[in-house]
């Protein structure tokens, strides 16, 4: 029977992966478009490549050097696994590689989007969502396949019992994590430095169009939408995904004390993977123009799988925990729909089909200072129903999986419930990733001079995608906050059976003092990393702005269209500029809990996880919905209204989106993973935190 | 010895009582100005009385609703007590009667003010730096009354022992909290509506200058200044000072069991009020012009009283609970020396001397949209600072107070941590209430009509004020989050003392469920509150705008000056616009631990508390410090640099300007109260909570 989960995971692995490669040859065997479009693809594609592999080069040698010290970790200490430093560089080459893959596909799907929709919106649609599929499958597919493999090796090769697998496991979170944050924030910088410097000097100064190819800073901005949107968020949910299931592994451990706890959450998973294929197929859109009908497609597929998989966890729980724990059950339900209403407050604060962002857009009326307050305080008042749902998820999950009978049931439950929630990433993912390539495609059919039908397709695509992005964005958010609970409580466990001294006091009262003070400095790190993340963009595109400015001056005949732009420079100055900058932000994320366990101990580490789960959950809702609403604020009065494009309230909006794409597209959804990633360091570097720390030498 | 006690508290509350009197008649004595300098600063007192009636209306008809609920909930429970509703109505009072004193004297001060400015920069400082001791002295003179009153009453008349006494202390806490939370809340909505109103319509779309009297709204702003910024301030400090004490005392009684360790801050209080007088006699500054001796002046005055206070703190521990217990005098100095090193990292942040601003200054060069973008990353950043100085000082305060030896020693020491750094309240009020009189000055020198150069002495004297106002912000914010945390832990003794259920269980573990989601719900507070609040002003300033907008369409010759502005329909319009909507933001925060606890039981609370209190902190120097440099970076530009008034740079950073506006004088402050309040309404019904809560009833 234990053999049946390690074939299942493998094969949900598998079939995942080969969905990828077939949905991969079909997006590829469409048509790539005129010579032009084909150019122009080819050029954004080499720009993507040639930051993911500097990229990489970098991120290599921040790995090569955590890889040392948990060798040396290793070595010193004789409770630290040396699976650790192997099972940390397997995570972190496996979110990258997600990444990677989703990007290929992305910047080959562009100009055959472009292409497809000069035929019809439906057939747009299908080229853009099938390459967002392949990402979809290829993040959940390479998860399990980490997972299925350690496991395997674990269980047979090593002769591991369930506590030391899925101790092995956490571990490459770690390594996921810490990829997925580089990632995100590096991919996060670029993107927004090209689009604000092109924005700021192309549409600002010079009054030329978006995606105009007499704009220099335009094939970098291009890049910029598929190394963050695409392969930033790849790595990014390969590490939510991978997250919520070893900490739910972890805690199913401690609950249980048997291979069973550890189960669950892996065939949720793979089963999660056969409802995401079975929804995929359902995305079937016939030849509609109509954007109700195929938004209904869409949301059809996602609705399905979501359904499938709520039958299928209930048979999952009751076969390998029998109706006793069916509760369980409850607490992933709770889960899926605390995700599901989650989603749908993002969409209501955010899209301009309902009051608050109609609001803003009003508020353009009295200038763009009241533009920015408005916009704010949505994004503030936004973060109060998603609060209530965490909340009220948390005690149903908790309560219903046994929690008042004991703990560590009740804590297995609200871990279980964000994995319920990512169960279906398979297809929320596809939704979520066909949405930059319908904007790249827009980007192509506007260079290449194409029909003007088919940037407003290229843009219903894009509109199309927001909305069910919006619930994408639900399941990512909350997962993170419910995660990341689960790996701080997988932390209390592990300090608990370590071997520790005597006088170790593990007080995790509020009122203790290093718990209280872990607190502050949690909470504040959110607010440290988003402000470094803005000033990194800030900085970058101004060199950017200089650089479009200095080809503009200095290029005779680009204005009048008889001169070509020096586009690589623009696209090596992004690369450069948001490679240096993302070191900074990414090291204060790995260093502070290390720092603050030294100092503090780990009741303060506890405290910091607390805190920084807290209000970065909070910073990070903030920050997306009001970008958000103010991107679909212009959006709105672009169609038209308040005066349309041009007018001053235009003018007022734009400033409003300016300052919301760093908001919604750098910081906002790299605090998801930063929390994360606090957890998962502090559980690596217990075994030295434990040891040695100030608080526990004075107190 | 204990009566004593009394009687120097008493006699410290009398001596201050009698020199703000004295002061007041030596301000009232200066020369008002001329006829219209006299009409002026008339129709500004006229207003903000108006106003501050009409604000005490409304206050009382919820501070009447709040006190037949304490009635009924004395008569139903019986460890509830009589004291309760009567002690509220007198923290109320007393913090309302504290604002009021302050505007009265400083509407009567503006016009002086402006006057002795004609003669020189010196004669101006005296007469404004006067008046704002006035309302300093008033603030600590009433707290202490207020407090020693009761003690007299309750220790003489009623024989009550230690603990009953702090037990009734802290129920005037909530009193004044309620108050001060109405009048920051109403007057900075009134301020800045008036504010962002008139300059929208009036500089940005008429082009006349700032306090020009064709302006209608610029009586209506001048009022603001007074109700907002000089009343609510005032009520503001009022609480906080009043909250320190009161929480402190609540702690000493805990940790020593008799009146003994009440007695402490009682008389570092009264000392404190001694050092601040002498530290006022040394605010003399000749006929000197120059701004920096100016300011050696007044940092001169606050300076020795903190030193005065330093030593004296030293002998009032050593007095009162003996050489065993002086490291009590270290969780003192920790608290001051916090509150000095926050200053000063205030002022790094937020003034143009110092690279931040001037960076913030330089971002207007690419637009609106990137000085928001550095504005927001700079305040955020500067959270970081504040944390860890908070941080080190409640580490340092806990253990030197012999928190290692029992807790409760260590949680007085923070308590008393705040109270030294309020304890000098008298003259750091003083240097900051200036602030907004000298600014008033200004505004009747332009619609006087006076010589240009007294406007620049008055600009110069309110640029002094915000550099001295940032060590008092410093002490506001760090006292905060001290005494909340102080209020806090009196809440968990409070219910653990009370006569509970043996099924209740009062587990304060961070992963305990109601404590976690308690900390989310808490979490979320400062950003609903932050978000109501400055949607408030985007209403209430809407309404001005309208109204301007008509007057300048509708009264003929008003640009030409040829006809008057109605300035009463603006004063009107303020005023029932921030009357309106004070109210939701206050409810919520009244509300909010009630419903919490009502659900999740006194864990979930506690949890709310500690959420409230981390993220409060972080978002009210958030906002403040971002406002502060965006009003700064104007101020820099404004003198010249990026192409002076009226550049491109100008114009964004008033768009800055405006949006700090509700940030650093609406929403910030008011979320200094906001988590006093929380935790004083949870220690006021903790009988209620404890006894009916779902929690503990499914639990």
């Amino acid at each position: 029977m234990e053999n049946l989960i390690v074939v299942l995971t493998f094969v949900g692995a598998i079939v995942a992966l080969l969905y990828a490669f077939f949905t991969a040859r079909r997006v590829l065997r469409a048509d790539a478009g005129t010579e032009q479009m084909q150019k122009i693809s080819a050029s954004i594609r080499s720009g993507a490549s040639a930051y993911l592999r500097r990229q990489y080069t970098v991120v290599g040698i921040f790995f090569a050097i955590v890889f040392v010290v948990l060798c040396l970790m290793a070595l010193l200490f004789e409770d630290f696994s040396w699976f650790t430093p192997f099972a940390f560089v397997t995570g972190g080459i496996f979110s990258g590689l997600s990444g990677f893959i989703g990007m290929k596909i992305a910047t080959q799907a562009n100009a055959r989007t472009a292409c497809a929709s000069q035929k019809s919106l439906a057939k747009g649609l299908r080229v853009a969502f099938s390459a967002g599929s392949v990402m979809g499958f290829v993040v959940v597919g390479l998860g399990l396949l980490d997972i299925s493999v350690w496991f395997a090796l674990l269980k047979y090769v090593f002769h591991k019992n369930a506590a030391e697998i899925s101790s092995a496991m956490l571990t490459f979170g770690m390594g996921a994590s810490m990829m997925a944050l580089f990632a995100r924030v590096g991919g996060g910088i670029y993107t927004k430095a090209a689009d604000v410097g092109a924005d700021l000097v192309g549409k600002v100064e010079a009054g030329i169009p978006e995606d105009d190819p007499r704009n220099p800073a335009v094939i970098a901005d291009n890049v910029g939408d598929n190394v963050g949107d695409v392969a930033g968020m790849g790595a990014d949910l390969y590490e939510s995904y991978v997250g919520s299931i070893v900490s739910a592994a972890a805690l199913g451990v401690a609950a249980f004390g048997n291979i069973w706890g550890l189960s669950v959450p892996l065939l949720i998973s793979a089963a999660g993977i056969f409802c995401s294929l079975i929804g995929s197929f359902f995305v079937r859109t016939g030849e509609s123009t109509d954007q109700k009908k195929l938004l209904g497609a869409l949301s059809r597929g996602t609705n399905l799988s979501a359904i499938l998989i709520a039958i299928a966890s209930f048979f999952i729980i009751w076969l390998c925990l029998g109706m006793d724990r069916i509760g369980l059950y409850f607490s992933i339900v709770a889960g899926l729909l605390a995700g599901v209403l989650i989603g749908k407050f993002t969409e209501y604060y955010t899209s301009d089909t309902y009051k608050p962002t109609r609001d803003l857009a009003d508020s353009t009326e009295t200038g763009s200072a009241t533009t920015i307050i408005s916009g704010v305080s949505l994004g503030m008042l936004s973060t109060l129903a998603p609060i209530v749902i965490v909340a009220v998820a948390i005690l149903v999950a908790f309560f219903a999986a046994g929690g008042a009978e004991s703990a560590k049931f009740g804590l297995y439950g609200i871990a279980l419930s964000a994995v319920g929630m990512l169960s279906t990433l398979g297809i929320t993912l596809a939704t979520d990733a066909y949405g930059p390539i319908a904007d790249n495609a827009g980007g192509i059919a506007e260079m290449a001079g194409l029909d003007k039908e088919v940037r407003r397709r290229t843009d219903a695509l894009d509109a199309l995608g927001n909305t069910t992005a919006a619930t994408g964005k639900g399941f990512a958010i909350g997962s993170a906050a419910l995660t990341a609970l689960a790996l701080m409580t997988s932390y209390i466990d592990k300090v608990n059976t370590m071997n520790v001294g005597s006088t170790f006091v593990f007080d995790l009262s509020i009122t203790y003092p290093a718990v209280l003070v872990g607190f502050f400095i949690g909470g504040c790190l959110p607010f440290l990393f988003a402000a470094l993340t803005m000033n990194a963009v800030s900085r970058a595109a101004q060199s950017i702005v200089k650089e479009v400015r200095r080809q503009f001056r200095e290029i005779t005949g680009l204005m009048s269209g008889e001169a070509d732009a020096d586009y690589a420079t623009c696209v090596d100055l992004c690369t450069k500029a948001s490679l240096k900058e993302m070191i900074l932000p990414t090291v204060v994320a790995v260093i502070a809990p290390i720092i603050t366990g030294l100092i503090l101990g780990p009741n303060g580490v506890v405290g910091l996880l607390a805190g920084a789960t807290v209000t970065g959950f909070l910073v990070a809702v903030f920050m997306s919905n009001s970008g958000g609403a103010w991107d679909n604020a212009k959006k709105h009065i672009e169609g038209g209204v308040h005066g349309g494009k041009g007018s001053d309230c235009h003018k007022a909006a734009v400033v409003g989106d300016t300052v919301g794409d760093p908001f919604k597209d750098t910081a906002g959804p790299s605090i998801n993973i930063l929390i994360k990633l606090l957890s998962t360091i502090s559980i690596v570097f217990a075994a030295l935190i434990v040891r040695f720390n100030l608080f526990n030498l004075l107190g």
